[in-house]
């Protein structure tokens, strides 16, 4: 598999050039993270998409909240690994080792959560966001009420709920369009 | 079910008062569909969630496109009908009707879109749909060449992996925190 | 979908004309419901078939029972959501709304009972439907014993099972023959 | 398991005394079969209940049609099968030793019906009639069109579907009730 | 059904002559069974195979343990129950009517566990045996802990464990290979 | 993650001292791999079945076959995976690793070995392991046809069933006992 394949299935090359703005980005993204990932290549056929993407991730992901980025790259985990989603699994185990300092806690991330040795209140976290992964129909007060017992806030719960759902979203983009991610994952952070 | 339940089980209330650009986003609804939807007041306890939700919504819904917004809106449907959605089905079923002017279509789209009287080219994209809704770890080559023999293009490929994955998003937000549909959908365009 | 599309995907007329006794029932159906049900004339190819079921019908639905003519629809509904059948749920689907006259409790029974406002005993009933239709192998004790600690009796909960279990054959033999409902369910009582 | 347990967990005694016609058929099938079976004993604390399914079981079991008895049976089980119904795998398995001779299909109907040595006409129809319990849902054109390439008529289709359907509502009013076969059944024609 | 198929579908010939040592195993098999178990032929073309597979069944099932060795078969048969293996539904459902001298009871291991008149105890490791199979990864502390709430010791426990695994082995093996259980075992101790 | 957990949830401490070729093979182990494997640890409790499942390991993952050593690690590692197994997907993703010198390939089997870039015959493995692992009972004919198409002899197919049944065994071993791999596995060939 050391062969560079196609970062998607689908024939949609990068626009050529990239407006300024989102050359700068990538300028950045390249700059920090050594990489430009492999989603922000893929979505680039189409400006307006690449943005709200963005936007919406970075909200999630990097904004305010009562979860720590750790938690939430927990969740993106728990949830690619319920829909056993190639790319966010590389991607974000990679984040989940970087974030913890712990190789380990990524690979359980990956492989099946319930090993992990983690607090009981995270533990009621990822059961949530696998539940509302696997059968978000049978979502119901009692699943709530298990989160505030542990002393999750409702605003809490909404960003519990919104990471996982937004993992719901990429995991199928990224399956529909075989979407690979960048190399460079693989050896971090072990 | 006729008392008026909260719009959400979360206790996030609406910020008071609107920034303006939201006021006015907010009133523009209530002047053209008669009500402003409430997945938008659910948002509204946080203007950077609610932007890039709608953001990202309107690009996928309302954006162009070679799905025609009808085709868009019968995958929302099947998609919120594979994970039982009572707000997606209830606001998108009502869509469906709408811009069909074929109330049983709507129904067809809720209750099981196999039986539904529409082109072969439509079936495999709702057949897609549901597949990456219900097993995106399945999805493979033949999934994606059995969209190209039927016409579609990779961007078009693109748009209904997008429009099925957002709503595997949507439906497991509105799940977690048990989103009410506005009353006004239920009886409209039958 | 407006085009009428065969009652059923298998050849098997009516018989013509019809035994007398036959004929006065589908007079009687159509002067008191406006039509008659498709699911009557699929049968009427042979009268011995249509008679044991309308027969079975009858006793189940609209005999003696400590089950409300409207609990008895409501578990139609859920049963005949959990199978996705179209018949079923266009056409009891209206009985909900009209015996309710709540057209949002009919959505609900559809799309997911689990949102509706009900009462607890009634909740329990159709938890009680949609376990033995989705797990028949898994109903023991404890599920017998949740339907009589809200208040059912023994006689009731033979009822709750009985419906539930008709409309799992029902729901079969209108999947396997592709049932269409009569157009006039789909608007009526909205 | 030797000592006799109820006929079911419900205490829903028999009319007693039996009406005269009713306590003539028991007559009859303790004359001809040496035993009443309990389904029957089940059902008489209500003797609408009972004759509306004895009528019906008749028909389809019993009457003309363009399946043997035997086949009706080898579906009846594998449906059974399907949903792991105690009552109805024994009693049916028994009827299929019987009809058949031959112990060891009554024994692969209720195992895994794949591994009968069956003819290719008998193996698609116990397909069929699998997959209708199972997902109903997804039943299609080419379900139907699988069941015409091997000689079925469509008459004999609704037959497959409706033993299919029966079983699908027998097994679980056994399910919901506990219902226990005679154990006359057990040893029977192996 | 009464034709004697190959032992198994795959052409894999016993070796001959066998080496004097499985020679006269398989005499003593003949001598005391009455039969040589089609599994040790069907694994006599490779005799390390054949040794280490009899070397694990017989330390396993036979071996000093906290289970009976009714019990150890009753666990054989609810898993093969579970994965539906012809082979091993047939052998050990033999071998649970011979031990226990109850036929219903060997009935009931194959045909729905829930229903067998057993003791709690026996239950709770019959439904550890059950979810180990079909949903190995959701096992966790609170399962082992219902294990020793009834009394089971943690070598009890690994026990039960072991022969549930076991059976999730060869029920494969038997399935991947078709392979035929001996007609024997279909009419023994009924 | 960091600490050390115990090496299984069950309370069954290694023999002590350890008989003389026991301890034998576990210096030859420290010596060659660098530490003991702990499943064999846990399983020192018992010598006895220590040996039985030391033997048929060997036999099968070192023994001759048609299958390559590598492409046995990759069944083990899907079956480990499709069955979430926290052990044996780090145990053999290591080995999957080592083997192939292609740290990617074995993060593929561990997440979806759906997206691996393998030939179309290993691919054809894995698809009947993961059928096998996943629906037992599914497997028939075709699925045998499907091996021999790509070139697989009976005997290779032989193979490739027990690895597979083999992984379905010490997965639930595993799983039962919450086995903890060796801490070294998770850096190691990255």
């Amino acid at each position: 598999m050391t062969e560079t394949a196609p970062i998607m299935a689908l024939d949609l090359p990068m626009l050529d050039p990239l407006p300024p703005e989102t050359q700068k980005y990538f300028d950045i993204c390249q700059d920090k993270l050594g990489m430009i990932p492999n989603v922000l290549q893929a979505y680039a056929f189409d400006i307006e998409k690449l943005n709200t993407f963005t936007a919406m991730y970075n909200d999630l992901m990097l904004g305010d909240s009562g979860l720590s980025k750790l938690e939430r790259e927990m969740i993106a985990v728990v949830v690619s690994s319920a829909n056993r989603c190639w790319y966010c699994q590389v991607a974000h185990g990679a984040a989940v080792r970087e974030l913890s300092g712990d190789p380990k806690l990524g690979e359980a991330m990956v492989m099946n959560y319930r090993v992990a040795k983690i607090t009981g209140k995270q533990r009621a976290m990822l059961d949530f966001a696998f539940k509302l992964t696997e059968t978000p129909d049978r979502i119901d007060d009692p699943d709530r009420a298990a989160l505030r017992e542990v002393g999750f806030s409702d605003r809490e719960i909404f960003d519990i709920a919104s990471v996982a759902a937004f993992f719901n979203m990429t995991n199928r983009v990224a399956a529909a369009t075989e979407m690979q991610p960048n190399d460079a994952y693989h050896g971090a952070h072990r």
